[in-house]
């Protein structure tokens, strides 16, 4: 095997991923929901999550600290437009799934759905989510709490997660509107390439081990990233973990499990999903009207360089897709090392792409 | 007169400001609403905000492009959770308090309300709305739409609003959580003490007005600012004004008025109120321990500096207020002339602490 990436076609992964997940005791429908999810998320660009998580999700649904059967259910019955599922330690992305399909349908019935869902796991990227509202020609908002992983300044440690945000609404074209953020000022990876080429790093990044500034991105790496605009994300951070912990009654800040550093235990997030179904306020026409005036307002920014044109938030991630959809997706040798042992154990044949 | 500013006692601050409203026409229940609004922000700290946005205000108001007896009423009629109010271009802070009053209405019925308000003006702190609900013991969210003020990286011109966004969460004890941030990287004013202190920028903070890259202050402060993150408060931005200028049915991005640069129109702007009632999915005991507990784990954060403490968002804006109670609120000597302006225009004496 090379040491290179391999390119795979989307169609095989899926397959693939799919029937490992099978293989270590998840149901059809769930396995090849959670496959569809990670394909999806690389097919974005979206490389920090996707099939990169597949040996921790695999090794932890082996141990069953990922319940490969949960059965997710209200903790009580609630009328109206909000409700609070348990996740029963399942697969984050079908956790996910279910709590924003109630979402949908109480927007259905509503104008507006709530849903917290608590006791899951790693649910990847929050835009699958938010993109499940605009399937159903809603507006859809997804966010989760996650361990403390990023610290204000002056914290000695990380203090709050970088809880991922996504909101997406329906555009009237080849792709929707999706926000995904994470509350970092940047990602680990903007550390990285700092270090490969050389260059100092905003002391707005992050900060060492002992919660020092600094603008080296080593000793930023080897320490904790500091919060988007400082107060400001570290306050949308605390409400995030305040509005889906505190409000679903799962743990909080410390109270999380990192699936990485607590492999053989259950992470215990809890998501938060809303929908709005925007024809409570506008018609279908009348919305699709507006927003395609609204989508031109932002394509038509005047712009530095005429040759470029600013992007509606989803639009990357579009043309990406269409990329990865001919080229396929790439997957480090590395990686691809990591899932020939679970091949191997579960029996599932690697496929052609990544072999010699 | 002298040239410094002048410490006003709060009680005495809003005596004037709402009898300077009151004479300027609006009614005595909605000028004294508006003025409370004012010098609660100012206690708060954001003097950004409150009394220095009067003379605007009064200006506006005795032109009647703010109506100052507006009557606010729902677009349509509504059941359920949701709800459209036309603001019929009144006082933001009475358009706003109509808002969320019927969201919190609205959320002890169904658990969750959330109200848009068009055809609206500068609602001030967008913390007085989100408090609103804290002092009905829910959560709230506030958000509103604001003239393109910021661009993104590229942009020639200002593209999207800085359009600020506030959520607050009863706590147990002096102050509740309450996080208040406009979307640019940086308040204006942050350029304007580097100026002082002859220092560059971070790059992240603004640009020059042709839109390109600036360190220096004096550029920056020329041209515009940056969105905090840069794609992440881009797309927030976007997000924020979709969800009320777009759904509102009243106008977005450049079809809003900045009320400086068209003081002659009505600033059309939309909000967004939403509240949670906690009770749907806990007892009220049991949110005020989980809370109370979740507030310890914030302060109890490891310093780096032991003598130093993790505050909670709300807690500096409690401290100072408590400091201006005391002390009184600080007012510009320039606003205190142009406050003059308007007190002998409508007959009202200016309060002894403006006078020599």
């Amino acid at each position: 095997m090379a040491d290179k990436e391999r390119m795979i076609k989307p169609e095989a992964l899926e397959v693939y991923l799919s029937t490992l997940f099978e293989k270590a005791g998840m149901n059809k429908v769930d396995a090849k929901f959670s496959a569809d999810c990670m394909v999806k998320t690389n097919l974005w660009g979206v490389d920090s999550h996707g099939v990169l998580r597949m040996p921790i999700y695999l090794q932890r649904v082996l141990a069953k600290v990922i319940n490969p059967e949960p059965e997710i259910s209200p903790v009580s019955e609630m009328e109206g437009p909000m409700a609070l599922l348990d996740g029963d330690a399942g697969m984050g992305y079908v956790v996910g799934r279910s709590g924003m399909d109630l979402a949908i349908e109480k927007a259905k019935k509503y104008g507006i759905g709530m849903v917290l869902a608590r006791n899951s796991n790693h649910f990847g990227a929050a835009a699958l989510y938010a993109r499940q509202a605009v399937d159903a020609g809603m507006i859809g908002i997804a966010t989760t709490n996650v361990i403390p992983n990023i610290g204000m300044k002056g914290n000695a440690k990380p203090s709050t997660g970088n809880n991922p945000i996504a909101m997406a609404a329906p555009l009237d074209g080849d792709f929707p509107f999706v926000l995904d953020i994470s509350l970092s000022a940047v990602a680990g990876g903007k550390l990285l390439l700092a270090q490969k080429k050389g260059e100092k790093i905003p002391k707005e990044w992050a900060v060492t081990k002992e919660g020092k500034e600094t603008d080296d991105p080593f000793a930023g790496f080897a320490g904790f990233l500091l919060p988007v605009g400082l107060h400001k994300g570290f306050g949308l951070s605390l409400f995030v973990d305040l509005i889906t912990g505190v409000l679903s009654g799962g743990p909080y800040l410390h109270g999380l499990k990192s699936m990485y550093k607590h492999a053989d235990d259950p992470s215990l997030t809890s998501h938060l999903f809303i929908v709005i179904n925007p024809e409570v306020f506008l018609s279908k026409e009348a919305y699709m009207e507006r927003i395609t005036d609204w989508a031109a307002m932002v394509h038509g920014t005047e712009m530095v360089d005429p040759d470029t044109k600013q992007v509606i938030p989803g639009e990357i991630e579009y043309m990406k897709e269409q990329e990865r959809r001919s080229n396929g997706i790439p997957v480090p040798a590395e990686l691809i090392k990591d899932l020939a042992k679970y091949s191997e154990e579960l029996g599932v044949e690697m496929p052609p792409a990544f072999c010699d």
